[in-house]
């Protein structure tokens, strides 16, 4: 009996009617002879919902109770899910994280799960009968519930399919696949048929928002193929799998975008050993993410510029943190931009091509778009431009890397 | 140290600021260096909003999911409860049914306590941590969630309270204590300062709804001081106690009546054995509930006419299985009525005081109300008459047995 996982977010059982439309899509599965486990998200809005009310009681609050409260919006859906499904005649049981357990640590608010034991669910199958599952949730040593951070359904469905051992796990959102690029700015994007796990993971962690970066990594650690489909369409997605399933590989399979970035530059640092620590040991410690960075070769030997970038959120600590941990660290001026976005081109295809990261910037200099700061990794090459270009440079890196839809 | 149960309703912590407002009479409690636990109800409306919910998905549902469902309102409460404690510096951790746990048998809907296992609540309160309970909720032998059905929190406290030895058990709610008699009927009505624990259950049985008729059996069963009391205004209440600590027992301490009452009087029923079993069989098994029951002695011999009390949604159910089941059942007229209401006379002094029925009848005579059927027990004189005398009635006795506020 092959053993599938279907997730469904908070938009695809945000009322009744659509819970409904959840369970025919579960009975299906179910009438298939498959062994059948639904992981579901609170409906839309009640999470935020409940958040509301702890924030009212308490801004700081404690991350045990914060838990206990808004765990009960999954336990509402799963209960009114195994109901919807009982009335379409599939047996079907619900299940919070504590009764079947998914062990986490306790880390509450953002726990990690350590542990599903799907005992209880497996003899389940075998008697026909559905597993609905709260997702987002676990319980911790102390016996506690836990929640795993916002989007964190993605994860336990994930986890429970690696669990499981399923065939695959079906991610339904609101969107009905992987594109090129976001189809927003982009009329001429695809939806993608495969993807790897590894270009996934970094059109994830560039808020493409269709899956939760860590579900992905636990995806691709576990060899779970994951399809991101719509709930409201019944048409196939987008399967998230091992790059060996992949024939025919593009050389870029999207275009990725974020413009949640700000720039710092620092002029005429001193060009000696210890400065990077000098500047990044104070941000760290301050809980200043910084993602690129580029220092140019100086031009006297003595100085130099330092380029970097940071979330928008997090610039004005940067700057407060950098002008008050000046000790030792010597710059002329601190030149701070929240004008600029990053675009990014990725395909695992890249490893075994030259010349992609050419077609970048030689497309983007005939559009009079300059490029601030390049980075590169095995699977992506990331520029940062000022942000009025940001849809202009889309459109033409898609059309450059004959992404565009016939 | 003392441990003290505290348990607050719906309306008591009906939104955020009656919350925060709980918060601070429990820090009081545990100010005063005692062991606290409070039980709480969902918030004022969310139990109804949830069984909704479950009714729009499946009116005949699965009584385990009905559970799943309906217990989250609670866990919702007992989590802002523990965060509204801890921002006024009180150690505070929630607990739900399952994580005490509070075992119940498997009765979903309306499951039965049946062990409480409160050894870390009794190490916490050690440390000066306050328990913050939902009521309402269990876990049943297979780890499913279980609900005591409605009002079920006040059992919650008592079964708490019991498990605990608790000094007293607080039952905060929107009215200030157990009047003699309803007070928007009878101005002159008092509030009790106490009464013994068999008169609380007359009244509770009788639609008083002060308390849930269940948790005032437990209460007696296991001597629990509990008091009844308001969570809006700074009073003492009422104290539910043993007979014992009564020293000056009033003959008549209350006066109850339902409104729920409808009549049924068969004619010229045949006078032999087994036309009870006949009339009363039938209708226990469609599960209609009889109450009081009046047989007149026969004036030939040969037969005679029957009355019986049901709840007023039971009548046209009673009618139907009545008249579908004549089998050797013999009556010549069914005459049923809805005008009825039931009077009551409550006090544990009438086992010692002859001449308390007599003041009831001459009362109610003198004021030119019929009395229909009556019905006796020990401590109570039940009887039945047309509605439209309810309030002269309740006034009448309430003078009768100097019972008016001075």
């Amino acid at each position: 009996m092959a053993r599938i996982v279907l997730k469904f977010g908070g938009t695809s059982v945000g009322d009744i009617e659509r819970i409904k439309n959840v369970a025919r899509r579960v009975k299906r599965e179910a009438d298939a002879g498959h062994g059948v486990a639904v992981v579901v998200s609170a409906m839309a809005g009640v999470t935020n919902q409940l958040v509301g009310l702890v924030n009212q009681i308490s801004p700081l609050h404690d991350a045990r109770e914060y838990d206990a409260v808004v765990a009960t919006g999954e336990q509402v859906t799963v209960g009114l899910l195994a109901l919807a499904l009982q009335e379409l005649g599939v047996s079907a049981r619900s299940w919070t994280g504590w009764q079947i357990p998914v062990v986490t640590d306790n880390v509450h608010g953002k726990a990690r799960i350590q542990r599903i034991d799907t005992a209880e669910l497996e003899r389940r199958f075998d008697d026909g009968q559905v597993a609905v599952v709260a997702g987002f949730q676990g319980v911790g040593p102390d016996n506690r519930i836990t929640t795993l951070g916002r989007g964190g359904s993605d994860t336990s469905a994930v986890a429970l399919a690696a669990a499981l051992g399923a065939e695959r796990c079906d991610i339904y959102t609101d969107v009905d696949g992987v594109y090129t690029c976001d189809p927003r700015i982009v009329a001429k994007a695809r939806k993608l048929d495969k993807i790897t796990y590894e270009e996934m993971l970094e059109m994830a962690s560039l808020g493409a928002k269709v899956l939760q970066t860590r579900s992905v990594e636990m995806a691709m650690n576990h060899r779970v193929r994951v399809q991101v489909l719509s709930s409201f369409a019944d048409a196939p997605g987008t399967l998230v799998v091992d790059e060996d399933e992949i024939v025919e590989k593009e050389v870029v399979s999207g275009i990725a975008y974020s413009r949640d970035e700000a720039k710092i530059t620092l002029t005429k640092v001193a060009d000696r050993p210890g400065v990077a620590a000098a500047i990044f040991g104070p941000l760290a410690d301050f809980g200043v993410n910084v993602d690129m960075i580029v220092q140019n070769v100086s031009d006297d030997g003595k100085s130099t510029d330092l380029t970097f970038t940071v979330t928008r959120a997090d610039l004005d600590r940067a700057i407060k943190v950098l002008k008050e941990n000046r000790n030792g660290l010597d710059f002329k001026e601190l030149r701070p931009d929240a004008g600029v976005v990053k675009v990014s081109v990725i395909g695992v295809g890249m490893r075994s091509h030259a010349g992609v990261a050419l077609t970048m910037f030689k497309t983007l200099a005939d559009k009079g778009i300059n490029i601030q700061v390049i980075s590169t990794s095995e699977i992506k090459i990331s520029v940062l431009i000022n942000e009025q270009y940001l849809e202009l440079a889309l459109r033409a890196l898609h059309t450059a890397y004959g992404l565009d839809a016939a």
